[in-house]
């Protein structure tokens, strides 16, 4: 349970907030590659963190995040012609390049030096595993490249979606590192989703419905493991790696590609639900890509012509069907993992009420994950101390799925296969 | 007229102000039985006097109306399993039954008898007459069940649709104590409805535009007589009860069923129109029962697989017909007896402005109604006193039409007529 | 650039404002003859400068804009029987007159003189050039009838069309009156509208993107002069005058008929743009009033059955087509001029934040005339002084497009063209 005081620290993220600053301190996902791949193409509108932003690649490939308004009289750069290394507003002519500097202003003479003067807002943007990063930041507290296994693995091996989700942020990273409900509102998807069934691991899920949460500190965030009772004075555990400020992995299953998310702030009442898929150490088959393109596993499907609006969604009560429900087919009576949770998730309103709250011992990630992020922001607005997560270390995490004896602790048990490394299998069961 | 305050104060009934206490001493329609048929079918999603809950019919049957939200991280139940005995949220698997008491928590030992101690708010439900009846006040404030004559007739003799309002409770409910406005608004059903038409009264009512209202107090509320010229040195009486908080009856019409209404507000811009039909001594007929179904009478067609929503709404301007209009066959060229009234009620605000409203002799029921209601709310809270038209007394009334020498008084001459009481006759004309 | 509390002061019309005052001095253009045709027809809602009105043409073809609302409980009047004389709400029966006094209201003894004391807001209608107007503010300070010439020259010579915008007023109004993003935002249009193509003077438009302003006031309002050079020592000069409050004329092209916009506030975040097409001295052609119910020049095409909303809108991205950008046959990828100005113009939001712009030397014609209003919109409601613009020679204006001598001033060379005469020729290249 939260304050409310706590409650809105934690979950608003415009500028200015304690944890609107410690967002921009982090590379985060932005675009997929594949919304600005040509150059000179179509420009995209984003809204990130509650900014909004024009996102274009220019003429000559480059990439470019401004402040989607001209300078001039706030027209929409969204209307602009991307043409000849930089955006052209419609309306008068200004023009800009990828840095938001103006390098044109037709109705001023050259020579006056009027353009130069003029300068939107920009962020740098970076490109890396079908992704298009965003830093938006103080340039001399910008961190490394991002270093996820996902986005460093040949692109073969790797899948990323995205899909819009109607609530706070903060709500849909917790039903991420909360791997206790898998047991109840996924337990359908385990038996069909082709991208999660037959994966010996799932039997333990099925048979075990309360979990022991332990949790420890990572460098960049937090392990945490999870343990059901197993055979042979056993115990198998799930340990869900989070990575400040909104990184998390499912345990793997079976030989399936192993998945995650990011959470990333749109408004303080809508994020971007990211969703990788990737194997280590072999290329996705042409079944798997299919699985997730058509909707499977952790991706959706979408309403044609949206900008990633899932198909199922509020408006339609997320196609919820009762006799499915009832059947057990899916435990909810929405289908698909991803629906299951961001139904939920929007169901709780768009900032949950966190001061009514009951949490239990299955809840120890979360709470551990909001204790650390707030005293994270506070040190960063009250003393400028970076928060973690920023660095290659922390990043490169593995999520696992493992069978200990029970006198061995996951951290130990499990430290090897919790750190991703190129060509090195992960443990998964 | 009111002042601002006076109108803040008859209109709002969230938790906490003086309206809303004064509705939670009461047993309110919440439910049509239809909406819950099968034990262990689909729950419901239900806001009533702002407060958002959640009704199912357990396994066994029986009812419940708890809050939406698990107390758990506040997942909406609707998503729930309704299965052996309680619903059970389907991201956790904590479960509830009917009176709110938490029954399992699979997560936590049953030994630690943490479930015991989590309880969601709730209120109890009974069945009566078609209707699933709400009490949502203290519990050592409860009064006896409803005993409205149309839930004690056999089945067979009595319909009961809803539909939803969009404004708020307080003008849809002085639309049901108005019954000068009948002469006018609908003119044109009073000779083509099934329900209506074909009755003597019908004639003085068109004859007579310039109602004469005389109002006297009853146990529950108040007793509004409107009297026409008739022949032969008599009057025309039209008698509406008001029984507190908001049930009314419009005066019957020849042999037709008699016919009613609860106005029960959902938020301050949104209420439940119920609307009763009843015959005191006989069946009603096949004919009369799909009228009914129809949308003839009082009742209403509905957008198909909607919330009860009327198919004549906003969003189509109630299918205004401008040539009906003109030709007279509607009044106001808005269909149906219900809409007329809804269409008009509606297009006063989500709230009416009553701070500029100007009241005449034909408004001496609102009036009364307004006073003797603000008066009752500020009883409840300053003194703790109970409101009026909680005991089954006061809701034994009916509606009368009536003919009387001109020099009876109506409370004399209908006052046995007045009386609900089982086989006897009602007085219509 | 415009601190907070100036953006504040320019942008809202409500009742009471300064600015709301200024434009409550003047005939406004409130509705097209043509949604009022009939006597006795149907009656229009219509908002204005924040206030809900309803306009009727009442039996005897009088014309009649008063309260939207019944003085009795506050029921929209659009729901009432425009019949004999006035317009009668539907429930109960009160009857008003194109003055707003209320001649009946049917439960009230005629003698007692009820009706008389009710009187609904009301205000004053003429009708003039296809256009009916209405003037807003006291009765005592009432102007002239509008002089504008496309409202007085012969029916056949002049055509009038409107559409809402989804914006504030006056960054509509500063479209009107800054020519220089024609040679950007309308390039396409130039070569391919049939109510643009073909002037001489699209060259000087296209070879000259700094076109420099010269802006000196007018009786009314002011003259907005935009210069371009061309060939012998002369300069192709475009001339816009602006009468206040929110008219304003495009400068003609060769042979085409002139055209110019009012802009008038529905709410502060709303307006009408109001166009017309006259041309001075002879009928329209078949082909130019086809063009324009088209929605060619600057008018649209409209969403069946809508209240003159464009069929490209904010909802589909105004049918933003970035082939034909590409290739250049529209600037912005929107077709027609008219919504070429209204999506950018929308694009700033409902109220565009003043504070951040960047106005340069092409904006002097926004500099000033907002500087005048704001002066005139104090004076009045600081002193009283009746504003600018009232009178007929100041609406007898007319827009310009000639080539002078270099050092001959607009304000010489183009004095006479710059006054409407009727007869007179247009200048025109």
């Amino acid at each position: 349970m939260l304050r409310k005081e706590q409650n809105d620290l934690v979950t608003q993220t415009g500028p200015g907030t304690p944890m609107g600053e410690l967002f921009r301190r982090y590379w985060l996902p932005a675009l997929l590659s594949e919304e600005l791949a040509e150059p000179g193409g179509e420009p995209v509108r984003l809204q990130l963190l509650s900014e909004r932003m024009l996102a274009f690649r220019d003429s000559d490939g480059k990439l470019g995040l401004i402040d989607e308004f001209c300078a001039h009289r706030g027209v929409s750069l969204w209307f602009g012609r991307n043409e000849d290394g930089g955006i052209r507003c419609p309306y008068h002519g200004w023009k800009y390049n990828v840095t938001g500097q103006c390098t044109e202003v037709p109705s001023e003479a050259k020579e006056s030096g009027y353009a130069e003067r003029i300068k939107l807002k920009s962020y740098p943007l970076v490109e890396q595993g079908g992704v298009i990063w965003v830093y938006m930041g103080p340039a001399d507290q910008q961190p490394p490249l991002p270093a996820w296994e996902f986005s460093t693995v040949p692109a073969r091996q790797s899948f990323m979606s995205k899909r819009i989700q109607e609530c706070n942020w903060l709500q849909a990273l917790e039903g991420g590192i909360d791997s206790s409900h898998v047991s109840f509102l996924h337990s359908g998807s385990l038996n069909a989703d082709p991208l999660f069934k037959g994966a010996k691991g799932n039997q333990y899920n099925m048979n075990d419905l309360a979990p022991v949460f332990e949790v420890v500190e990572a460098s960049g965030g937090l392990a945490i493991g999870v343990r059901r009772n197993a055979e042979d004075d056993q115990y198998y555990w799930r340990i869900t790696p989070w990575v400040m400020p909104c990184f998390t992995m499912v345990p793997p299953r079976g030989d399936h590609p192993i998945h995650g998310h990011f959470w990333v702030p749109i408004d303080d009442h809508n994020c971007w639900a990211w969703s990788f898929d990737y194997h280590p150490t072999r290329d996705l088959t042409e079944g798997e890509v299919q699985a997730m393109r058509d909707g499977k596993g952790i991706h959706v499907r979408y309403v044609p012509g949206s900008n990633y609006v899932p198909e199922q969604n509020r408006t339609n009560n997320y196609l919820m069907d009762r006799a499915a429900q009832r059947a057990g087919t899916t435990y909810s009576g929405v289908e698909g993992i991803a629906m299951q949770d961001a139904s939920l998730q929007e169901s709780m309103g768009p900032i949950q009420d966190r001061t009514r709250e009951n949490l239990v011992g299955t809840d120890n990630g979360i709470i551990m994950m909001r204790s650390r992020i707030m005293k994270s922001a506070r040190a960063l607005v009250e003393h400028g101390t970076l928060p973690p997560g920023r660095d290659a270390e922390s990043q490169k995490v593995r999520s696992v799925a493992i069978l200990l004896k029970r006198e061995t602790p996951f951290s130990d048990g499990a430290r090897d296969a919790m750190i991703a490394e190129a060509g090195k299998k992960h443990q998964s069961i």
